[in-house]
């Protein structure tokens, strides 16, 4: 097992990395207020590990109210997030209950949030059980869900007490969401880490084979730096921003098409090509460069073309989200590899430029 | 115009208290992140202040959205907060735009709510414009929402950048709701300020009487006191539990009748009375001081008995409040008048008789 480290003062938190996690119940009782959890999950997940947990827990004395919701991006709304509250209250869950969340990004974000706002904010840990959550969404406190207006526009930053990353719970999932999440893997490399870039353009290979040294080596060096970015600003007001790359336009592909369509590493990959078209108009990056990044995500079968909504759309719905200071579109963009940038530089011809050049006919 | 502080750090903030503060935009624009707020109000509100607010905002080059929600306890759910979400949506707000409170104290923890929740967190303004939220709801940073098997049991701590309460707006509120209020003024003289306590027994008819410079006295002395607790224990984990003398008695009633039946402060009342009468079962105060208090209450024309919903559903009710430690039922109590206390030491059959003897036959 590996172990890094948020550094966020009285919410630091130990990330745990490795195999057979799910039935170490010590690392997760180690963090609790009293010994009684809410285990918030999916019906997929429920079905692969929820009893794996539950036999661990009860092993340790501990108090279990299994929470199972509708699986897809599509539930993560006020309304599942209200069947979350109402067996938190059903079952008379108290401010010094846990929420654990088992499960993916969509369950992250929502068994979160829900422990955010519930009697105003209860302890919470993380059980990652898919790529994208074990690099990404689990780590670093941001919790939502989504409006019809817009993606992830209601939630709240809470940190988890501890963040623990079964890898055996990989071999479950499925090929489209393995690549999904790489797309966020590369998506580290490409902000701040051009050794791990490289590291990723020998390995992809070994990644897609799901060769656990690999998939755990990817996970830690994407915790390592995502842990990082988070310390040095928990609540996004600057250098945070840069874990965005891709996500303006990939947010604009998910809602253009209704949420589910895509699945939301599918979209950042597609963003994060579209982005790097944009850093070459600003004279950021080469066309080799560009090529490069494109040839990598092809590499782990993911999309490097946006769907066809048309630049005005596009338009409309990247600048509801929520990285706009002030009217300005501000967008996350390459320097070079290994190095993003938060600007406003970009005139919206050069988006418009990008737009069309980067989505399918 | 009288100015407090809430030490909270880099979170404290002014609490502005005076005649004609709505049409004073200065005060309120010196917090804005950018010339942008959203006012979340109610429809009486609305009617009497919004036009004020919104020509001094205007005057000082604010842009203003509009919120007018429906007026009352009842809406004080998801599907009126998610109004808001809808309005600040659609009219594009951004992460920086300021969410201002304008009414009372449903307003001011819905308005705090989704200032809280909306794209994880904008800043905040209270402009509260009755006697409880001026003197109680609006200082503290507690938002909210209530849900069918609890009040306020989703929510956040989001503190506001300022508190203007312009007494002015105290001359159109209903006589009910002025003495609801005047409650949670009793409130502080009996958990930490005796002196306080007999001034409100010397001048209890000129606060009925609205006399200006009582009403300002009041609102400054529980404005001081809550700040006080506050700063010391922002989130409850300690004192600032003290602050909810009465509330849980005070919650059976609301939840028991249904929101609405009662407005907080009747049932505050009545929790006091409640909670003075279990102090007295313990031996803490005697049959007098427990007489005084009632006789207060009364002057001010509040209820000093809850309806009779029987003691089981009291308790039944009592325990799904969020004052539980694990499994204990943790009621605020007093010791003397002006010393409260927190204590679990109340056992279930006194609690029983303190309910059969202070409830309606």
């Amino acid at each position: 097992m590996r172990t890094l480290n948020v550094s966020l003062g009285a919410r630091s938190y130990p990330i745990y990395i490795g195999s057979g996690l799910l039935g170490r119940a010590e690392l997760l009782v180690d963090k609790l207020k009293t010994p009684r959890v809410a285990v918030v999950t999916n019906e997929t997940v429920a079905r692969y590990y929820l009893q794996t947990l539950t036999d661990a827990l009860h092993g340790a004395g501990v108090t279990v109210t299994p929470v199972v919701l509708p699986d897809g991006e599509e539930y993560k709304n006020w309304q599942t997030l209200n069947l979350i509250f109402d067996a938190l209250l059903e079952s008379r869950c108290d401010r010094s209950t846990t929420v654990v969340a088992l499960g993916g990004g969509v369950v992250g974000d929502m068994a979160g949030f829900a422990a955010a706002c519930y009697q105003r904010g209860v302890p919470f840990i993380q059980i990652p059980t898919t790529l994208l959550a074990q690099v990404d969404s689990s780590v670093g406190g941001k919790t939502g869900i989504n409006h019809p207006l817009g993606k992830n526009m209601i939630g709240a930053f809470h940190q988890p007490r501890a963040v623990i990353a079964d890898t055996d719970t990989l071999k479950t999932l499925p090929d489209r969401e393995l690549k999904a999440g790489i797309a966020e893997v590369v998506k580290y490399g490409l902000i701040r880490d051009l050794p791990f870039f490289e590291w990723l353009e020998a390995n992809m290979e070994r990644l897609l084979a799901r060769d656990g040294a690999a998939l755990t080596h990817a996970i830690e060096c994407s915790c390592a730096n995502k842990a990082d970015v988070v310390a040095e600003d928990e609540t996004e007001s600057g250098v945070r921003a840069l874990l965005n790359l891709g996500h303006t336009f990939g947010h604009a592909i998910e809602a253009g098409l209704g949420y589910g369509m895509w699945l939301h590493g599918e979209a950042v990959a597609a963003g994060m090509a579209m982005a790097a078209d944009l850093s070459r108009r600003l004279g950021w990056l080469s066309r080799g460069e560009v090529e490069r990044i494109r040839a990598l995500l092809e590499r782990a079968g993911l999309p490097v073309t946006g769907p066809r909504l048309g630049a005005a759309r596009y338009l409309e719905l990247m600048s509801l989200d929520k990285k706009v200071a002030s009217g300005r579109l501000r967008l996350i963009l390459l320097r070079a590899i290994g190095q993003g940038v938060i600007s406003s530089e970009a005139a919206e011809d050069q988006i418009r430029a990008t737009i069309d050049a980067c989505c399918d006919a």
